[in-house]
């Protein structure tokens, strides 16, 4: 079998054999394909795109470039979730450990922020002392002992997709649903996980910003997981302004703690839910939705999510006081309050440029070898759609009215980071209709 | 500029503008820019295309990796003819004597052959003592002295190309009217000429292979030259058969003597005659195409073509003794006759196969590296098409008739030869329709 052979058969738009596939990752795995041999074949796959049974096949073949880890020892149906990616997208904080306080082991790997959108592993670091690199014998005796684990890749998951991604990223082949479906599904399949909910965010701070798009690629998800025995399903959510009211690392751990207290934001109490029940019932710890919801309600109420997170921190090696006590936490030393420019309802906070202007404070990374700073970020203070009630008017504002608070260390970055959030506010006379936060579900 | 941002924007159906362009071949040229963003470039260039002032622009950011020729000392309006590659296609032979011999100085660099198309280099080189590699230096003084030199690419043409070309070749981007019309036209424009005259073949034995292909290659070259000051037309020519009789290095040298002596097959002396014609019509050295196809055939029969060749032989150390001795010339030891498998018309002797049959003779070269035999080739004993005439029956040929004479040195190499061969051969009931050998123009 030659190289050029298969980029030819994608070029003219064929369709590829499992051959072909398994030839291109593992030679992309073990060095022997030229990268410049990939990157053509990267390309023509973007343009020419790639069936379902490819793309399966794809997925299968990354998968198989590592190890497939073996959960079977540890009781119960294992479920992960997994979102592509938001501002303000810290759900995984909150769903984990409501779903191990409702019996669902969760062996949840994460990835770091990159871009404009947050990582969960960033945000777990924010907590003094906890550490997110176990091993493989770690995360089972976490499994075991507190329900949940959550921890990055270790190195035997899927390692064609760490050298194929890092290629993507400078050659121009990032966008592809089915590259991005099975470097997404690889990780979690070889994960050894039974069920899969996946968050698929659609708009303009999502990865895609159509909700047609979206749509593909939780179709393309969900087929390659079930296609594999993982049981997935995909819920489909808005991601025009951020989730919640906290961008940055510190500022979204206290942000998840209010809601395993049962306060917080409604939009993110709301996903967080949804994506908790799914978890539930796909791992049989719920007889349907509804029972599903006043589980995870009941959790939430009776402090159990919240006595397991404290459980995870401790045993992943962290402060669990923070849980109690912000000032725990690190804080960014300064604030500066971006203002509404106009009297009207504000009708945009576009979630892309608040997660830009957060990255710009020091938040998130440009480039995956940049340090982040945990404390800095943003609170949203007024979000579109914000209903109001007494003595609240909600999203209609007045001039100079704060909208945004930026948390900051360095004047110079705060410098950097303003623009983009100036940018990230409209204001308009007209009040614009509600948009349903849950957008669609895919199983 | 990033080159990434430059590969998405292709990617994404942009047009590169002169800076991009520019970037991207100095990077290839100075090894600054990684081969895998390169390959997944041109991947993008041949599945989204280029525009016609895109691929001028990067014909010109070739042309400015190395250096334009200076020929502006050398008197009179130089004239180069370029063919985009055939089996048997050896009319530089010709056309370069005539054309001098008609006063109009040929400056030729050539190439050599690959895949199933020979090279004029290789023919050259099958003369004893032929050398093709003469310096610009050298150049200039062969064209001062005899009007013409037939030589190879120097190194400091089109570098870019160079280095473009090999990574084409392994990553399934050859396929690409800008980026075949930009790797001809920037080497041909820094060879310093006034004008070009182009054969682009079109056929089964062509690398275009429909006549709309071809048309859109010659309009794109005549386009570039043009618009680069260098006066360009183009044949379209038929390239389904072998042209003429011979195929390989020395035997097609003798056929090339034999149209310069006033002899050989017609298609060959059409084909040569025509570009010739426009060569002098370019050089103005002919008042117009009748003229000009005047003073050419009165060349041939004046025997002042065949004198030059055996000038310029002698000028580039070859034994000019060949013209008139063909022993002198290196001869295969062994024939094999191919012959009809059925009575009936020869409909077809597929160009390709013929080729590649060459080639596995040891006449051409698969890779780069490898060396060619210049004494073995085929002879081509009835072509589809032949009018035949009292005593010979044309392409109406008995089951058993030869058709193909090998000349081999080697059985192994026969033994790969006459599948080939064999397959290039059908044989019908129905006489098909003649088929013009010149197809069309475009200037």
């Amino acid at each position: 079998m030659r190289a050029v052979d298969i980029i030819l058969k994608k070029r003219d738009g064929g369709t590829l054999t499992l051959d072909e596939v398994r030839f291109f990752v593992a030679g992309v795995t073990d060095g022997t394909l030229p990268d410049y041999q990939a990157s053509a074949l990267l390309m023509a796959i973007v343009l020419r795109g790639m069936t379902a049974e490819e793309t399966a096949r794809l997925t299968d073949a990354m998968v198989h470039s590592g190890e497939r880890v073996d959960l079977a020892d540890i009781p119960g149906v294992k479920i992960d979730k997994h979102s592509t990616g938001g501002v303000g997208d810290k759900t995984s904080l909150i769903l984990a450990p409501l779903a191990a306080a409702c019996g669902v082991p969760v062996p949840m790997m994460s990835g770091r922020g990159l871009g404009h959108t947050g990582g969960t592993l960033d945000k777990l670091e924010a907590i003094p002392g906890f550490r997110v690199d176990l091993s493989l014998t770690e995360m089972k005796a976490a499994l075991a002992r507190v329900g949940c684990a959550m921890i990055g890749q270790t190195a035997q998951i899927a390692p064609a997709d760490k050298k194929l991604y890092a290629l993507r990223d400078v050659t121009g082949t990032v966008e592809s649903i089915p590259l991005i479906s099975a470097s997404i599904m690889s990780k979690k399949i070889a994960e050894g996980i039974d069920g899969l909910v996946l968050d698929v965010k659609t708009g303009s701070g999502a990865f895609m910003k159509t909700e047609a798009d979206s749509r593909r690629l939780a179709e393309s998800l969900v087929s390659i997981g079930n296609a594999s025995g993982v049981r997935t399903e995909a819920v489909i959510s808005a991601m025009d302004s951020p989730l919640g009211r906290a961008v940055g690392n510190a500022l979204e751990v206290i942000e998840c703690l209010e809601v395993l207290k049962g306060g917080g934001p409604s939009d993110l109490i709301e996903v967080s839910v949804e994506l908790t029940s799914r978890m539930l019932v796909l791992g049989r710890a719920a007889a349907d939705r509804v029972d599903a919801q006043q589980r995870v309600r009941g959790a939430i109420a009776s402090g159990a999510g919240l006595e397991r997170f404290r459980q995870i921190v401790q045993h992943q090696g962290g402060d669990p006081h923070v849980v109690d006590d912000y000032r725990r936490l690190p804080a960014a030393p300064e604030r500066y309050l971006v203002t509404a420019p106009a009297t009207g309802y504000l009708t945009r906070l576009d979630a892309e440029l608040v997660g830009r202007a957060s990255v710009a404070l020091g938040a998130g990374r440009d480039r995956v070898e940049d340090a982040v700073d945990p404390a800095v970020g943003i609170v949203v203070i007024v979000k579109p759609g914000d209903p109001g009630d007494p003595g609240d008017p909600g999203d209609y504002v007045q001039a100079g009215d704060p909208i945004l608070e930026l948390h900051y260390r360095d004047r110079a970055r705060l410098d950097r980071a303003l623009p983009l959030a100036t940018r990230s506010i409209a204001v308009s006379d007209a009040r614009p209709a509600p948009r349903p936060l849950l957008v669609g579900e895919v199983h």
